[in-house]
């Protein structure tokens, strides 16, 4: 049966970590170096274990970790944590859960990035990079999670993903949504130039779970490098829809990362409403808001969509 | 592979529908008909099919409904809906898109309803019930969800499932805490007698499927008899958990409706921290708004939990 | 200059208040009795003073309360509080800051309720009310604020209001919105039989200063009340407009508690747009979502509104 | 009293409008250009007029403009603006409104930005700056606000503001919190040395009404400016307050921008709360969300601040 606690919101901060440096780099992407002066994860955890089945028939806490604990765990662990990415601080986590507490069968944690960017200061008649200064940022984030099962002395990892939440595009023309399915419940027009404004989540996953750590920095891939990747296959593409446009991205993700096995995206059509057409001496527009309801798509991408001669062993694994 | 789409926050409202009439009463609950002159409900639909795949690999969207007219499509189907609960409508819609497009592989929808309560009017020197005005309440509310799959000439019921959504009771008092593990993690103090605050969602599914569409009403199960019934539970334990609460709320539910099979539960504990402990000549004391971490609970509690002898055809079936 | 400072969002309950009984019954309401077993505010507090000065300019701390303690100071006199209302409790709280720091010219405080509701539980075979078990509403809510000034050894009242947040109706049928002006911006149609959905914000001031604590049940204004003849005047008018039906609760509201001095209205259009106009054998239609921008109206109705012989000393004053 | 409508959320967007270059460069800030390939605004308007008091207490229209149609009439004046500044577009809407309507007697425009920020696209082996695609930022943004009443044959300006919203900067040491009042509602201990995290609007006035427009860019303010000036001064500063932080942000504001006449300044503490403070071999320290209550302060700051020679003529009249 379903049965499992946990605790949410857990926000921790972490100040001076060391930053992350020796990232890959790829054409779409400036981004190298993750600053990590302020480390900032909102924590989710969540554990299972047919132990806590009398806490909840009899009410019997004696088996039964406070989740006000819990989060006094997550948070001291950040401390002692000697890595530089949430994928590497959630799997420390998860592994010091189960060490530590030997009834709890499998831990589930999720990290949310709490982004912090750059600022400026003057220096003299020039502004420079401030290295105390940051920006609270409230748009695109790195979120990664991870399921731990207890096996044996041991334990192994049933699931892990990484993504990139709510990147939010428009690209202002060279779109079009025509060729679709006319009938009585159609109201919409073809429009062969539209802009298109997206929202974007982006999953991925490794061939080798110990890529998304960070340890070989080389081998890990930056939610940041990701964003830059997505906005450059939009700017290239003439898209006839959203569907043609993520799949050409994860295809670019693939092809650039090929330490990744599948891309997943959840994506969104927030398009403007066209409100005027022609503007004299301008290519310009006026649009407003789109009406609530919003058109989404589920779709994932693995190797095989790049040709055969690209699958790797895993892939073929799990395509069986 | 993952590939769907769909549209999502769909509302649709149909003033003076038939009101749910004939509910089977429980001692729980004064709730005994669902007045529907104003049947709100927020849809998201979402669809699957091999067919679609070439929408995305080469964005040829000939077989693409557009998501704009599948909102058309649901909302002009409440026009000519003949039911009167919001299970009964996302079975009529769904049946409807499979009918309608026959490369449709399968369909998901979620109904929520957006809930609206009585007002009254003075109507000579008293107040009296107004069928006219009513008011949207931000409360707890009903939801439902399907899923139905092509299966030869027709279809079948992957899943069906009614919701209770975000209700929030607090028990002044009676509540207690203690015998929980203590280490170097822990700094909650043991409480004998705190004031529990809690959010429930609560879940439930059928043994047969038709009942939950309410056009047998005695044996349909109102998301308002399950709100009040998990406050007379409440009510009535001295609770040493939510985990134990949210048991006994399981428990009891089967027993009051034996036409259930299973009854699910998301809770999180959102209780208040204390500042002053006594006040002078009352029990009364004065708190303050949790820290943002809350703890969470997910459980489920099928007939097997009442005894055996209570253990239906199809439950003895799922444990298999 | 601007100069002020404070705490927002300072949350307290106090539970086992007496409870509020005693008010004056009218005709559109059948709500008399305010159990206060659960009392929650949600306070922002807002100091000024010449003192203050220093603190901007000099970033000299030693006149600053810190916001810290203002949260500490507001919720232990919550413990001490000997009243029944959020408008007595602010008043309260006010003048104890005035009181113990003679460095702070004036106050400002605001206090949103935080809502409870009554549950049930099953006694015997039928369905009582609970008196441990509350419902957390996140319906509309009463508000109170208060501005106090220091003024010689003591300190007057600058200003005293109290307010109906967020109440959300809908009148399916008998509203119009016709004969507005027609110009080359008008794609409104006229509509004769429209539902009309409105959000209100109802605000309230007395004659007399006292009559707001509550110490006199008898001439208080519950916004309870308040709600209730709204959606009252609601039912009992054909409305041609917001702006009227608003002027027509403004002056009931005038008529039914005659202590208040003046009504104040903040109220937004939020009414649904027309799907299907015809449904066979039934008045109903099918609307949706309207879409975001949304109308808005402000406006305050007097005792002059009623007509001279009703206008009081006070209004008279506040007229010159 | 009281009387008003309008429409809020109106949002509207042109595509392909003129870039804002030319601004004059401040030493604390590498911002230049305003890039206007996605020109977003989000307005409200509201207008007053004696005309519109039947229209309350009579139910009488036809001196009503419907909020609908304001929406067009805003919407549409977006492709006929011939400006570059939300500070512009809100005046010519506002000198429109005022124009078309002759018996409207004031109107209120508040317009805030709905910013987009640059993307990048693999060109070559490098990134690029796209001018085709951009990203939804959900930071800080500006806002502009203006007021016009009717006078005689024309109409003057009541009041004109500029604003940065929402900006949120943490530094992550040097900052201390000492010598406050210590009583008996104290429990904050000093700190010499914590991070400082804040919410900062930043609202500013021109000498000269015009300025704001920016036809003459190079005496126009920019938020992004101001965005990197204030994290400047805070970079430099060792802050013993928000107090003084905001004083001293105001004084280099109106030292930077002489064309300027006041500075406003809403802000909040949102300082993390310690969890660990010592982490061996690096300065860092482990931190968690601050719980809900938070202070704010609210100040301005005019010529006046940066001694008399400075003042103008304008604050000089605004001071009697």
């Amino acid at each position: 049966r379903t049965m499992s606690y946990g605790k949410g919101n857990v926000f921790a901060y972490r100040t001076f970590m060391e930053p992350l440096s020796g990232l890959q780099p790829i054409p779409e992407s400036a981004f190298t170096v993750r600053d990590n002066t302020v480390f900032g994860i909102n924590v989710t955890v969540e554990v299972g274990g047919n132990a806590f089945l009398s806490s909840f028939t009899d009410g019997d806490n004696q088996m039964v970790v406070a989740t006000d604990s819990m989060k006094n765990f997550i948070q001291r662990h950040l401390a002692t944590f000697s890595g530089r990415t949430i994928e590497g601080f959630i799997r420390y986590v998860g592994e010091a859960f189960l060490t530590t507490y030997s009834h709890i069968d499998w831990v589930k944690l999720t990290g949310e990035a709490v982004p912090f960017e750059n600022t400026t200061y003057a220096n003299g008649e020039e502004s420079s990079t401030s290295s105390l200064v940051y920006k609270h940022s409230r748009n695109e984030r790195n979120e990664a999670s991870i399921e731990l099962v207890r096996e044996g002395n041991g334990w192994q990892i049933n699931s892990q993903n990484s993504r990139l939440l709510d990147l939010q595009l428009v690209k202002v023309k060279d779109n079009s949504f025509v060729g679709f399915i006319r009938d009585q419940y159609t109201t919409l027009p073809e429009d062969s130039n539209r802009p298109l404004f997206i929202y974007l989540n982006i999953g991925w996953s490794y061939e080798t779970d110990d890529d998304a750590l960070g340890e070989e920095p080389a081998r890990y891939v930056a939610g940041e490098q990701v964003a830059d990747l997505a906005s450059s296959v939009f700017h290239e593409l003439t898209s006839p829809s959203i569907q043609h446009l993520i799949y050409q991205i994860g295809c670019r993700m693939l092809k650039r990362f090929p330490q990744l096995q599948e891309v997943t995206f959840e994506s969104q059509n927030r398009t403007w409403d066209t409100v005027v057409e022609d503007i004299p001496e301008t290519e310009g527009k006026v649009y407003t808001e789109p009406r609530l309801p919003f058109g989404f798509q589920r779709f994932s991408v693995t190797k095989a969509d790049l040709g055969p001669q690209t699958t790797s062993a895993r892939t073929e694994k799990a395509r069986l």
